[in-house]
């Protein structure tokens, strides 16, 4: 495919996609500041407390991209090298949207206890640490363990920059087809990071939403490559088992054919080929359907279109509403350093979805989120983490 | 004191003193070759090949620096959030002298088992580790293990660049002073990590002049804290009881003042005070003396010629005769990057001092060594690295 091969000349060419810069200019009188002896007196400033340090040096503006490479954009489990370009780009993307400095570091080491280890071993280098492309179910333990032993942000943005970024796109799908959240029929294919971390953020978003407490939510049901996920299932992770908190609380065993049926919104964050035409036309009226496996959708826009789909999103730039991550992590990142935020909370996450939502003054069936390169976007999203 | 003052003053207004940049421009167009669908791209051909993501990757051009904070400068043990001034101001040096980009790590973990762990883990993202002010022992320990376990260039650079510079100044006063390097009496003051290394690489490269293998070399002895490193003393750690193969041949135990009389060098790699006018007094004609420590020197140059000193460095910029690790470890990662040398060998190391001894043409008291802004320093030293 061309898109591929120029992709690596492009990268060839330039020989990686970021470098250091710096910050003021070195001679030889600078240099004794900037550096010995100069600089004992800001090491002496710094020793003892990271809001000194952040002062007078880059970790008030640094985030770690941390991967080890386990489950690589659809590539799967490639390792380290395989994973930097990827972590390089989200460098880039964070130096372009936001301004932010951040460094990729890709990881030889897998195990939860290892990974966590490893950047809590460097976590005084940094202001904020985006775990990044690090499988299921370990990014859940990973990610727990650095929030609680930490005391920087930690983002894993599998989870929770895709799950805000589909909760917008998800508000204003619902304000085009006039449903209201909190009574749809929702089917969400996969149940990786992605998919567990959508599901626990639409339950939140909801319960808010009831204000008389008897709200039940929206009826939600989950599956794996396995099928349903339901209490019976004896190969089902912790994480999976707690999502049976609040999907699948009839305790369904249907097929993905079934549950879909009358469903009103279907979320693929797994494979192509898993949301078929037959599915959307079993739907109820003005189905929403998002495909947002990538770079292969789990059903084309066109296709799905055809069969019925009132709102499609997709993963993909080359598609309207694009779910990208990239209109979650630099605005948020950019408001956890500036407002000195250590920790990203639900609350956090929703407030930054009704702000994507919110920019979108019009919403159609073929806008129903904003572009990264919209103006304010990483403003909006920044001002709702504090 | 005012250099204080206003390098902190200097890092409060800059709030650090590196940045991230971008080597292409994120447009819509571009991001779909530098982020998702086109990256991918790139993984698939660098996932297993270290050579191939060098390719398209900025781990090309990119060292880690590596400390723990357990000696920094003249501070001691400060710990990791004092220890980043430096490293990010090193990170400065290595982006002005040599173009390479270098993120300064600072790490919350101190065993040599843990920092080794660390480094390994971390290490795919790199081409290249500078370890820093680490303390003795460990430090050696902790290179020699990385050196064994990575492939890719590790130096640690309080040793092996410290000891660069400080052959290459001394193959230069030798000249002025008419001595021989291999007949020397030589007084090492300070059996730290800068002392080991110094006294390893005199002898290696006195090692090398001796055509016929006879030579003893020259006459070294090493003090620590507790005197003299002798056959006998029973707080050896392994690296000095090592240094006993090339020092101390005879097995003195004299003090520092009986042994400085007649030496011919002193280099001090200790703290301020060790040097005596008197033991200057004391020594061979036109003595030689390097009082290194920093950013207080172990006698002030002044007092140091008074005493009858011919000539005097120091790790100052403001006196002349800088041995200063710059004029080092920015041609040495340079040259390993671009000639993809993953070990820096002792024939390395001596061919770089060789090549900043032979960049001053005419080598007089006060210009021993070149000034790391002078032109062609970097390029000397990495075409020494092949």
């Amino acid at each position: 495919m061309s898109i591929n091969s120029d992709a690596l000349e492009l990268h060839k060419k330039l020989k990686g996609k970021i470098s250091t810069s710096l910050r003021g200019e070195v001679t030889p009188d600078t240099l004794k500041l900037f550096y010995s002896p100069g600089v004992a007196e800001a090491s002496r400033y710094s020793a003892n407390s990271k809001e000194k340090l952040s002062e007078v040096s880059w970790t008030n503006n640094l985030v770690a991209i941390i991967s080890d490479g386990s489950a690589v954009l659809g590539l799967g489990d490639i390792g380290p090298k395989g994973a930097m370009p990827v972590m390089e780009g989200k460098a880039m993307l964070f130096k372009h949207f936001a301004n932010i400095d951040a460094v990729p570091l890709v990881l030889n080491v897998h195990t939860p206890n290892e990974i966590v280890q490893t950047v809590k071993a460097i976590a005084p280098s940094f202001g904020g640490i985006n775990l990044e492309d690090i499988a299921a179910p370990k990014c859940f333990e990973i990610e727990e363990k650095l929030k609680s032993e930490l005391d920087i942000p930690i983002m894993h943005d599998d989870q929770h920059g895709t799950a805000i970024v589909v909760l917008a796109a998800l508000i204003n799908a619902c304000k085009i087809t006039g449903r209201e959240l909190r009574y749809c029929h929702i089917v969400i294919i996969g149940a990786g990071s992605a998919g567990v971390a959508i599901a626990k953020l639409l339950r939140e978003y909801v319960d808010r939403l009831a204000v008389d407490g008897k709200d039940t939510g929206p009826c939600m049901y989950a599956f794996d490559t396995k099928g349903i996920i339901h209490a019976d299932r004896d190969n089902l992770n912790e994480s999976k088992r707690r999502l049976l908190e609040f999907t699948n609380l009839s305790n369904s065993k249907d097929s993905l054919e079934e549950v879909t049926s009358n469903a009103d919104v279907i979320i693929g964050v797994s494979g192509p080929g898993n949301i078929t035409p037959e599915m959307i036309k079993s739907m109820a009226k003005d189905p929403i359907i998002f495909a947002l496996a990538n770079p292969d959708p789990e059903i084309l826009p066109e296709d799905a279109k055809k069969a019925g789909a009132k709102i499609v999103a997709t993963g993909r730039s080359d598609f309207p509403n694009q779910v990208n991550n990239a209109l979650g992590f630099p605005g948020i990142f950019r408001g956890a350093l500036d407002n000195k935020v250590t920790k990203i909370t639900n609350d956090h996450k929703i407030a930054a979805a009704e702000a994507l939502a919110d920019l979108v003054s019009k919403p159609s069936a073929d806008k129903i989120i904003p572009s990264p390169f919209d103006e304010g976007v990483v403003e909006a999203v920044a001002n709702s983490i504090k």
